[in-house]
């Protein structure tokens, strides 16, 4: 059982005239946890509340001014920890499908025996849709409300996470060579357009032109997927700087090393979203931070693969905004955004000699309004704080890792893992209710999930 | 809800004379889940069974010949991993209690400001023997049913763990200056003799010697310890080679680095266990190996604290027994050992910038036959064999993160979390149900966490 000893999850009907006439009226009211708000002043209310009307945060703070709130419906959640919903910057969200198919090799073995094999024999609609729906049931139920995303037949992407709850910067890959949903960059150009369009006005989904790297995308694609997202006000995704290789590939082809060169081609730009930048010197940290580009930091698939070490430290002192992702869950192997957290700490005062480097706060920023930031979507959301959405985690210390309590930025990086999520709210929704999803048949995934593992087993065999 | 998805555990009494007559007659039998017996063949039974009678395990196999047993309980556990019980080679169990207690903080000033003073303050029998119910509650759901433990009270540690009915070579500290416990190593020797004597025939806890590390411990008292040791033949645990700092002062006092001055004073023997042993040159690892040295290695610590790595590939490639360890709840923070097998892969491949350096087999070997053999404890332990003692896990496949599943090793290491442990049987006794301890009152021990924490804090506020 996943519930907390000590939490007391209450679902109470609070309509009654007398309760309207006692306090301003609200939707959803969270009450009794530690609130951890993550904004500028890291304030804590413990125990503090969260009130929601419609999609947004009306109000918060100690719980003893709750009572000036009467609610729709009250969550009470005391000994709990109440944080903004994690947001993960990196994702290849159905590749979940993938997860554990041929590990512990090399870059270019796991890549063209399993994973390319792999893709071109099973990667349709039906295998994006069930694939992205997994992993959005494995992120809202481990704390993520929102992730960026770069893959294939990203609208089945879209329907999923729609069904799901959740939300998402979904990016349409376009790539040098013949994909599994459009044979040539020229097509898949039009396809993201096409997805761009329909999906523009929805809440919850922000689509996205996801170029997928210097090395396989030539300087004319670079530029067409650019001018496509200035078109249509969209975010622009792309790896960069992930490998030794990759730094060799575009030097030898350009003259310049990756990051210099999408600067020299004017591809740095305020709307860009940068995963991983482990190969970047001191003068292409000043180029990222200038063009305001936003890095997406995936310690776990970095040091799985051996890509190396990213700057953290430099570019979080030189003011680039860094947010955190866990790549997908082909190279990870799972998408629980607190476990990434600890392991960028450790791995930071690991590979600096200093345990003093990147705190338990800061770790947690990065999965939270360092990664808005690097999005673009700190308006919105990446903190508690009145005027955002109300996107929030509500996390059990019913596991006994969970206690005792010194410091919650401490407890939740380096202590707790996904598995003490209890509640989850997306725009004002509850999503997540005792651990488990209640927007996805669960069942029916875990069919699905089987029935598509079998065939891409089949598939490999041939 | 923990409880699997797709995972039926039933209670089922088969203790009709129809049944005795249709199989030979076992205590337990557990069957139908994915059984990982981590022998030397790897043999893994899909979906397989294990029969279990008093604390042996008497038969395993292929589910089809499951119907030659006849239980008088059965589990059944469709839709699981099972695995012989983890085995966490390094701890400092009442430690859980100054879980999260000034983090992110370079050793020396954590240790001074924090754990030094909390520890003169608090750590008396009552403090142990719940910090330890608490390490043991956390171990055992998630999956660890034996642990190597090196603290003060240690009789303390062992009343906890048999109430929690786990397994622990638990042992008594000795140190160069004033304990919680024992004013002098002499008195801390007298101390763990008697230890030694009360504990030796229990058959769960074995009593051991535990001097510091080599710069807290005079040579006098290390030979003392080590006689103690062979006197009793009872394991002799220590801290070794974790740090340059530690490097420098064994040198500057012994003129040799520590492993090299453990050699000359005859102090490495087979029945020694070495936690962490970050600092050693090729020559030293040859020491180890020749003498039978278990190594325990605690990559999240080593990581947390800025440490260094341990050079684990080579290790195994000398022959050295390497287990694996978590270190206490104060510097990890969690005794995830699942967990600790995944950083343990990553740290290797990422500090060799090999992606093939400690598949996920090995770090699973580490985390279970490979601290059996480090503790000396293979003939019993570490493996699911017939003739073993009866030390079993079973892992559920109900979390997001745990489908689909290609490669058993990948999921267990990379993909799940302790969190994903239904069910543990420790000598042949069921201490664990649906993810929760049935051994112990958790409200009380809450409770009891709670008021040692505010304690801890007033101590520290003085």
């Amino acid at each position: 059982m996943r519930t907390g000893l000590l939490l007391t999850l209450l679902a109470v009907s609070c309509a009654s005239p007398a309760s309207h006439e006692s306090g301003e009226s609200v939707d959803l009211l969270i009450s009794g946890g530690t609130v951890v708000t993550m904004d500028a002043d890291f304030t804590v209310y413990d125990p503090g509340f969260v009130a929601v009307r419609e999609d947004r945060i009306v109000a918060l703070g100690p719980l003893a001014d709750v009572s000036r709130y009467s609610a729709v419906r009250s969550l009470e959640v005391a000994d709990t920890i109440v944080l903004p919903g994690l947001i993960n910057g990196h994702q290849h969200a159905p590749m979940t499908l993938f997860r554990g198919l041929g590990s512990d090799l090399k870059l270019m073995d796991w890549l063209t025996r399993y994973i390319l094999p792999a893709e071109s024999k099973n990667v349709d609609r039906n295998f994006v849709f069930w694939g992205a729906l997994l992993a959005a049931t494995e992120m809202l139920e481990s704390g993520t409300t929102t992730f960026a995303d770069m893959y294939y037949f990203e609208e089945e992407v879209a329907r999923a996470i729609s069904t799901a709850g959740m939300r998402g910067i979904l990016g349409q890959t376009i790539i040098g060579f013949p994909a599994p949903d459009y044979t040539t960059p020229e097509e898949a150009l039009k396809g993201a357009e096409q997805f761009i369009v329909d999906w523009k006005d929805d809440p919850l989904v922000t689509p996205a032109v996801a170029p997928h790297s210097p090395y396989t995308c030539s300087r004319e694609v670079l530029d067409a997927c650019r001018e496509l997202a200035e078109k249509h006000d969209v975010p622009l995704i792309i790896h960069l700087a992930e490998t030794r290789d990759e730094v060799r590939q575009v030097e030898e082809s350009t003259g310049f090393r990756p990051v210099t060169y999408l600067n020299e081609i004017g591809f740095l730009v305020d709307r860009l979203i940068a995963a991983h930048v482990i190969w970047a010197r001191e003068e292409e940290i000043r180029m990222l931070q200038e063009h305001g580009v936003g890095v997406i930091h995936n310690p776990e698939s970095n040091m799985k693969l051996a890509s190396g070490t990213a700057p953290v430290p430099l570019l979080l002192e030189a003011g680039v905004d860094v947010g955190l992702g866990t790549d997908g869950a082909a190279s990870n192997n799972n998408l629980d955004l607190l476990q990434e957290a600890d392991t960028m700490a450790k791995l930071h005062k690991h590979s600096t000699g200093d345990p003093t480097v990147i705190p338990a706060r800061v770790a947690l920023v990065t999965a939270t309004i360092g990664s808005a930031r690097a999005l673009d979507l700190e308006a919105d959301l990446g903190s508690l704080e009145v005027g955002k959405k109300a996107d929030l985690v509500v996390l059990g210390l019913g596991e006994a890792s969970a206690v005792p309590v010194y410091d919650p930025y401490a407890l939740v990086v380096y202590s707790l893992h996904g598995s003490a999520v209890e509640t989850v709210i997306v725009n004002g929704r509850v999503v997540v209710e005792d651990g488990r999803i209640l927007t996805v048949d669960r069942e029916e995934l875990w069919r699905q999930v089987e029935r598509l593992r079998d065939k891409v087993i089949r598939s490999l065999e041939e």
